[in-house]
């Protein structure tokens, strides 16, 4: 349903993005910013009227806007509205616009799309960018440079419209792709997103909750001030956050119930348990030394029509990004993706 | 045995400092900065070496430097060290000389003084401020500068010793003290702390092992960060520090079970346990909003010579930190100390 023409010269895809929070607002300036033809629809009508004051074309209907028939319409919404704006756009969006999303569980997000009977339109993406703030008023052009994507893929994914949010990503927002399954996304996000949130807002409980409160907090320096920061962004937010993501988060929360358990044991038993100790503080070492300064190489792979899943899904796999795409003359006959390997 | 004149006229206090790692020679440099006597040593050659390039006054023996009868001797060294090198000032050092420390464990800083005889000529003190690096190569005369300090009393604590100490802390180094007890210290920094870097090596040790890491270390953004910064450092310290307060520590570790589990059944339970989900993510509240941008305001408090501990862990206990001490014509009329409040 992608040409291949646009997937030649992908500056030429027209764009609708919908709704306009800190996610949806700052992709629609990044665009405006990029020459891309933007549109934008949001629920709120005084967020509207600072879109039409930033210069971007403003849809009041999101039927009107899904009916244009953009080349991709972006679904930047939360993940509670998304069942309801999926329905919408399914009235009067055309076949040949792809669908993709912001949305953080990308499960979730495809139970919504599949709900609306648009899953074969649809590609899942998930920026992993975003601040404390929230809102059109707090969007920056600039907070997608250089950011990761996560990008999932399903058995009736088809290519071109994959190619197309790859191109998206790369090619017009100067992003990495990491390709990988929804389950996959979601746990992933679970350890280094979602877990991270629980054990800040713990640690402020746990001390919140302490009869030494007022001693503990003037004691706290840098390493308690990096462990609770995210707690004190919007505790209503990181609950939906972690709640939308429950299968996941809660077997993340299990695994460091065990780990901690482990812990308190080694400390119980003093000396004669040091090796369970140490065991303890030396397990994320692979990861601390490999994340710091980790040199990247690009390097050119060929992708098989016929194969693709399942060879874009092993790229991913292996932890590489996709920095960008070429179709040739036609998208039938292959890929060529631009990868970014740990060196 | 600390004489009144020295009370009045702190800057004239001479000071030893040994050993000399980051804490110890950033203090000797901040001391040689401000024009005080300072005299040092450690156990190394090449250390004392790089010391009296620095222009610092080096001894090579630790008991020839408690000999001289410094005013101040901070023992700045590892806790593991604490017990030989207090067993070896006991052998030298003169009665009036008023011992304290920058240990990050108080109750085990004790037991090595009291075993060593010099219980009644030591205050203890911990500078709450430190950088992932160590060794002398990476002191910093200005890394004090504005830093809260604990300062623990004990029943055998003597005013004149106490004062000296504090004076030290406010006047000489800038610095703030919170006053409190050996076990609260130890209790509160398990919180603060040594908990942060049980978490931050919990994080990089489940997302180390999961089947997904390539792709979790990908996607991993600002919380997975600043979550795991701790993580980043020696793990062989950050397993000492922790095996060091392990009574406290592993209070802290079970009631971050507690939490957990609690999260853990709420997201099992799904929607039917909202409020249990709701209750953890606000339990952290009341800090979260009062250890930001709390102004504060100083003010006056005469100290009773008769009730002194009580009247000053009172003063601790609500969170206020002592900013400065005065002393009137004898200490034996009790003092002046000036508070720092939460308003």
């Amino acid at each position: 349903m992608v040409v291949d023409a646009l997937l030649r010269e992908p500056r030429n895809m027209s764009v609708g993005v919908v709704t306009l929070g800190l996610i949806g607002g700052s992709l629609a300036l990044a665009l405006r910013d990029r020459g891309i033809a933007v549109s934008v629809w949001d629920r709120n009508p005084t967020t509207r009227a600072a879109a039409r004051d930033a210069g971007l074309t403003v849809f009041d209907e999101l039927e009107d806007l899904a009916a244009t028939g953009v080349d991709l319409l972006v679904v930047a919404s939360p993940l509670f509205a998304m069942s309801d704006i999926m329905a919408r756009i399914a009235r009067t969006v055309p076949t040949h616009t792809t669908i993709t999303d912001a949305g953080s569980v990308k499960e979730r997000v495809r139970g919504s799309v599949n709900a609306a009977g648009l899953g074969p339109q649809y590609v899942g993406a998930h920026p992993m960018a975003g601040t404390e703030k929230s809102g059109f008023i707090h969007s920056d052009p600039h907070l997608f440079e250089g950011a990761t994507w996560g990008f999932t893929l399903a058995k009736d994914t088809e290519l071109a419209r994959a190619v197309l949010v790859l191109q998206f990503i790369t090619q017009i927002l100067s992003g990495r792709a990491l390709i990988t399954t929804d389950q996959i996304h979601d746990d992933s996000v679970a350890l280094v997103s979602h877990l991270p949130h629980v054990l800040a807002h713990a640690l402020t409980g746990i001390t919140a909750t302490s009869p030494n409160r007022d001693v503990a907090v003037r004691l706290a320096a840098g390493s308690f001030r990096d462990g609770t920061r995210v707690a004190r962004g919007s505790a209503v937010r990181n609950q939906a956050m972690i709640a939308d993501n429950s299968r996941a988060v809660r077997s993340a929360v299990e695994r460091a119930i065990e780990l901690l358990s482990g812990v308190r044991d080694a400390l119980e038993s003093g000396e004669a348990r040091a090796a369970d100790l140490t065991a303890f503080f030396t397990l994320g070492a692979p990861i601390v030394s490999g994340s710091e300064g980790a040199t990247v190489s690009g390097r050119e792979v060929a992708i098989d029509q016929a194969d693709w899943v399942h060879q874009l899904l092993e790229i991913g796999a292996a932890g590489n990004l996709i920095n960008a795409v070429t179709v040739g003359d036609s998208v039938a006959h292959g890929i060529t993706v631009n990868i970014l390997t740990s060196v």
